[in-house]
């Protein structure tokens, strides 16, 4: 358990618009005054800088490099907010010119301190309810992520990663307290699966686990289920915004990790004699 | 995906008390009814045959095997109900005179076809509300059970080996369609965590997931929380008793299964380049 303090998280649950530069500027805005409240740790959603479809992704994705404007003005709200800042997500233009979705994070001096390309891709097709294929214009990451922070480890992945737990389970046993999922569940499997994935990884890993998602925007051509969260080590919801914009807070506490998993100690009574440890590979952290 | 035809499950909440024949007895009287109802596959709960203690466990506990009044009334009920029979869990008594929470299934010709000792012992500690540590008189099993039936392939594990994900992962990985967990979570951690852990196991394998509890008997030293309930491959929830003796069915539908996995199609996405695939190693199936 590596949560070495108490830590104020906030939760941005950005309206984002087709402009770039005004969601950057808003996110801004709003990560400026969540740091003025007192957070240690602040979250923008997934695809905060664009729409969210595939057309557009090819249209405003960057580089991410510090020459950009996006990975910029990131960078810069980090450093001038004095937080950590994981950046939501962005469309990334790679080198080889393949388009990922992919999560930024930075220290409060604005050091990037972590990338994560978007493991699993959604493509879904509920008939008559959501169809969306990201692999049209994305390509897939391939690497877990987690980050050192002063207070500790966190784990990011991106929205439809939730639904693989190998990601929270690697990242919480090599010590990570936290895993964060930017994300945007829509109108369908948001009220089916997004809490109950969020409490589902909190309690089989006994760390907290945050979603944040875009405001809802009924106007889009995607529409978010917002619900923004924040769980406990032991399943429960700390916050949880509606669908509108704002600003969701919650302490996390080395203490409460530390009582939930003495009281119900499963992180040591796992039986890896009788199945694998999915952390056991995977040198990569 | 193996599940061949539409089954009809029933989950036998049964009251249990201190008298082990008179548990047996009721067992039985309920197999049958659930049989009359048209039932293909009947679940006990845990623990069925003897108090929830660990003084009772020693007490109470029998070798499995066809001489033993709890074994012999099993298979008789199997047979006689025409039904597959999840005999819920007794406590056994092993050559090595070790005593374990062993959970033995029958198919409706009497055969025995799955013994499962609980991996996961329940010891726990939420201070000031439930403490039970089950290896005071327990010893672990070391095996994950799958069952072969007419209809496809089933997992078994007992109560709290449902919080560890594994078992759930490599049977469903392995071909099941349905994971069956007798057990007897209490009151502090009923209303928390059992619905919760139904779910989110049946959603992240996209298969049928049932628990079978006790009834609620407030006079008794362990108050079993009850709520048995059958959960479908999207995580809805099919079936659920309130605390009371009753017995609660549902159909088990190949298209259903086939429809989740189409719509969010997580079984075939997964990233096995990525984290490992906990089904890999054993070979035990």
């Amino acid at each position: 358990m590596s949560l070495s303090q108490k830590v104020k998280i906030a939760l941005i649950q950005l309206a984002t618009g087709s402009d770039k530069t005004a969601n950057l500027l808003s996110a801004r805005k709003h990560v400026l005054e969540a740091a003025k409240n007192g957070a240690h740790l602040v979250v923008l959603p997934e695809c905060f800088n664009s729409p969210y479809s595939t057309a557009s992704f090819p249209e405003y994705a960057e580089p991410t490099d510090p020459a950009q404007e996006s990975f910029q003005a990131l960078q810069q709200m980090a450093k001038d907010a004095k937080t950590y800042l994981i950046g939501g997500s962005i469309p990334e233009r790679a080198a080889s010119s393949k388009i990922y979705n992919t999560s930024l994070s930075f220290a409060p001096d604005g050091t990037l301190i972590g990338k994560h390309r978007k493991v699993h891709l959604f493509d879904i097709d509920v008939p008559g309810k959501i169809k969306f294929q990201e692999s049209e214009t994305l390509s897939a990451g391939d690497e877990i992520t987690m980050l050192n922070t002063d207070f500790g480890k966190i784990g990011i992945a991106i929205c439809y990663d939730i639904r693989f737990p190998e990601l929270a389970a690697i990242t919480a046993r090599k010590g990570a307290f936290l895993m964060v999922y930017p994300g945007a569940f829509n109108m369908t499997t948001g009220p089916l699966h997004w809490e109950l994935l969020a409490r589902g990884r909190a309690i089989d890993n006994q760390i907290y686990v945050a979603l944040c998602s875009p405001a809802r925007d009924m106007s889009a051509g995607y529409h978010a289920y917002g619900h923004s969260m924040v769980v406990d080590p032991n399943g429960e919801i700390l916050t949880e915004a509606d669908e509108k914009e704002q600003i969701v807070y919650a302490d996390l506490l080395p203490d409460r990790i530390r009582e939930v998993r003495r009281n119900i100690p499963i992180t040591s009574q796992r039986r890896f004699t009788v199945y694998p440890d999915v952390s056991d590979r995977d040198g990569k952290q």
